[in-house]
């Protein structure tokens, strides 16, 4: 079978490999439409997660079955579903205790593109098919059902981590895919008032939609400076990091109120360490909670943002700015993800319909 | 009346003040017994909150109610009463919130030698009186209930800052007074193996009647590697600190598991920042927690954390390993505390039965 | 100054009173809006808290402040104030354990028309002003506001209690003004699917605005059938009750999923005891948590959820169908909330702009 | 093979059976000791979860493994194991939601002695062997391992549910078995005063050794009435029901403070309807939170648990108070258990060393 794959550290292309083996537990699946992560062009070209060779890339996707195992109970040939990009072991001793993408150790539970072939593929393979399949439903079109794979679990995180009240005021920073989502999220948990920083005007346009009533540009000062005089200088309650970097964290520090919880779902690619400010994180006595965390992933958690899709709660149509159709457009998607054109949210390849 | 203040940043001593006004909400004490506190050293030699001027020093004590105002309900003069270190304003938003230990701004639950004078003072102010006093049981000496302001309440805070659950793995760092209080915490949390970092022999001792399993020495190499090397690599699944400076935090997310919880207790004193190691904190993704927080204070807090000494579960008499006896020896036990002698934990000072 | 009220039960009129005295931790307000609730209904015609003489009924409303207390900090004769039904002893052991609403004793955060007078009078009391009162926002208008005391924070507190979380399907059983913020408030915690149990064609109808998805009536055979039948027999993940009586609770633990949460806001009247099923509640290990809770009340909450209606994200203009102008309106009002006529929501009257 | 079975309801008796086979995920195990749970002589003589034909009984014990699928990784020929009673699928969707006792519908994790046959066999099956088994720690004795099943780990559940925090006073309706497991949960929780409701002498014994500080004999009156008369009215904090029938939840319910909560594990066999008295439940209002359980199950929740074991924290000696030796002594421990002599706590059977 083909599958477009990382070849090393700054190249990709076509290659051919075997069909995946299908375990009792599995199903092998075919792509119907597929989405470019921001990952995929970290991994790729930055090498984030260290040298691999032909690696078949791609975590974000929707599919259909073309072959199950002989336990696997709900999934059969030809169902269409909605494939997570975090697909944990769902025994680990990390999930039973309520950390399934730490599954057999940190970030273990996302394997395509990173332990195993991603989904860029003719076919590809899901492991437990049961725990960490999801059924397509009928009025999900396939471009949207790609979202449903990483931004909209991976942005609702962060609004899970950052733990949001009714009435909280929420600052996101960064307004990608994943940050559209996390305001989208804080939106839908009932924040009241939610700051975006960014700067980008598709994202800015789009962030209004999903519920953002303030802007904040980096380029205009310091994000703690511009927040601290948007709230009469009390800060904020609640702070999703959905982009930046290992500096952005002093900033949120500085803007948050005691008490006040961060929820990280950015990768932080680079630097050596997150430097907390001593002072403003009270002493270390402040309750100003840190944590981030990648997104649980599986079936469960597919079916429950699905269903914010499905019954119109939640709508996908902002992200996909960008839709190609077959194959061949797999690379040229992958390379505008790279480039980042002014009006590029996400690109999305469809398959098949 | 009398007061032992600190005059000015490094130079202490006794003074003359006004006896306190007794508001409507409030109560004036009288010490029974008082006990010296290493935020004491830090106010008065190191100038940790800054300078003050003839500020009375202290907030760890028990006292006789000697005045309320009119509408204090539950405490009447005569009455023997635990103080808490922290007296909140029970209806600020902060404390509405959950935070008390933040009423009006961040740490500004802590008021005694901090906003206003502290109890080394023949009588002392105690805002809202039935919600910062609580009885002192009978069978809690006067000593020990000295405990109770701060070390029982801090180091237990940590144990439910780090969410310590039967059968983990806990860490504490450092055993003075609070870190052992984090022992006794989170074995009474149902910790079932505790690993306590310090070295000294009077400290390690209390450590193990208070359930410590293992000791590690931070003078034999970094603490995070002796940790991953006594279990198999794996870490621990929460860690309490009660010690150490910024760099500590570094140790912690080290050795600790994903989905790991970390609860600080320790005033950080010095140090722009706090840095937390990006890769072991798993690219920002790992849900290592990071939490520090002041501990909520009041009179419900005293009361269940009186009922553990109360009913013999919890034994304080091993902290109060210096025991002086009049009003002249609070000198003599401050500056015990700042020069540290090998076998002290606590200095206390009786000053009335 | 002149009140309305509860003359013993089934009688109500009004009467002559001396205004309230102010305590230095206090307000005293004069009404610029007021509202009826269920519970004066409940509460004069069905002696529903016991009999009262010549208490002053109501609390729901808005108001200005004519006088604070010489401790009162925030607000000052003149300021515009919301003012919730439920006014807490904030230092209460209660209030510090997280239960402020029964501050004193269970229920007894609730005090206007309960153990003291109301607020249908030309000046009342409001106990800790600076924990209790909230100012009001310019764009909130005195009608809406009247639903903050109670409507929204009760509805909302049972969406609290039931713990709704994203793509949760909801049932909601009662779309009285109360149910109809459980609505909003499920709607606002990110449920996918919201069944509400309810049949008055202006109730369904603002309950599709707030985000109702499908509809049940109680005539049309159990609900528990009904519910099971449009889940594919799987039922809901969360219910709130805001209606029904002591019966409704067997209907809702019997369409409820193992691991689901029953949050309830529905005073319960009468009957002697609430039946849960012993098969159906899993023969006491299903885990289905039943919790019926009086809403928090204070400050904070105020502000939270006031600037939910600030910030446009909840509208409460469905709510208040009838609106009366003027003190001679008060009985009016009273009297159609008891008998119900099909059109009413809520009735409000004005008093002042 | 033999197995000890239930041949219909109120008969039982040694049969013949094809040994169990083992899919890819599974594990074949040989019994090392085995424990009779009253669960056995409910399902046997009341019919408890309804007829049955020739199932083998039994789901306490430790054992060896015999056996495993080819995708078994932790676990192989030889090894000694706990084996829980609960045995989740654990890529359920309950499971993934944080209940995988509710695995594939309310109360299918539990499966020995249920939907298959159980373990007093000479080998019995044992599901997703890598989730479900844990290493038998070398310094645990085989009796004392079978208190692991589910004595532990229902007791503890109770205290979980029951959300046991420092300082409480706690109530254990029940001291059978499970009910002792409570009170040392409870304990090992922090609470500060534990009030037991039983009478046996053994149990009572027992109980005082894990922790309970007052003792209550329903032959005395309403339990609600002592339970105030002990507390000056006050009630307790947190309940945990590990006995009695439907009745006893009214009892909980009037000795319960507002904001409490009753954490129920016993299995209730018989009756319609729980009855919550209204009036005490605060007409639905009072936060008295009422939820029942049963265990989690699986392989995490064994280790943490057998960690207290093997660090010496909890003892569970005194549980085992009838030890045979050998097969033919499960009849008389299951008659005995039934009959209940005053001196039993529980019957073990030792098969192998």
């Amino acid at each position: 079978m083909k599958g477009y794959a990382m070849l090393r550290i700054g190249e990709s292309g076509w290659i051919e490999k075997e069909r995946p083996q299908c375990g009792p537990n599995d199903a092998i699946c075919k792509p119907l439409a597929l989405a470019i992560c921001t990952s995929d062009v970290h991994t790729l070209w930055e090498g984030a997660i260290g040298e691999r060779h032909n690696m078949i890339l791609g975590h974000e996707g929707c599919a259909e079955v073309v072959e199950v195992g002989n336990l696997v109970k709900d999934f059969k040939p030809g169902d269409r579903v909605l494939v997570p990009a975090i697909t944990p072991d769902w025994n680990s001793l990390e999930a039973q205790g309520g950390y399934p993408m730490h599954s057999g150790g940190m970030l273990s539970g996302w394997k395509f593109s990173n332990f195993k072939d991603g989904v860029f593929s003719e076919f590809f393979h899901v492991n437990d098919a049961d725990g960490n399949l999801a059924h397509l439903p009928d009025n999900i079109n396939t471009v949207d059902a790609c979202m449903l794979s990483d931004m909209v679990p991976t942005g609702f995180h962060g609004v899970e981590l950052a733990d949001v009240q009714f009435g909280d005021t929420v600052l996101v920073i960064g307004i990608g895919p994943v940050g559209l989502m996390a305001v989208a999220g804080a939106s839908l948990r009932g924040a009241s008032r939610i700051i975006a920083v960014g700067t980008r005007p598709v994202c800015v346009e789009a962030a209004k939609g999903y519920g953002a009533s303030d802007f904040i540009s980096y380029k205009e000062g310091p994000i703690f400076q511009q927040v601290l005089d948007m709230t009469d200088g009390k800060g904020v309650d609640k702070i999703v990091i959905a982009g930046g970097g290992v500096e952005t964290f002093a900033e949120a520090v500085k803007c948050l109120k005691a008490g006040g919880k961060i929820g990280n779902v950015n990768y932080l690619g680079s630097g050596d360490s997150i430097e907390i400010p001593r002072v403003e994180w009270g002493v270390g006595m402040g309750h100003k909670q840190i944590v981030g965390g990648l997104t649980p992933g599986g079936r469960l958690r597919m079916e429950k943002l699905a269903a914010l899709v499905s019954s119109g709660r939640l709508d996908l149509s902002p992200l996909s700015t960008h839709v190609f159709e077959g194959w061949e457009h797999i690379e040229e998607a992958l390379f505008l993800m790279r480039d980042k054109p002014a009006d590029l949210i996400k690109p999305v390849i469809k398959i098949e319909d």
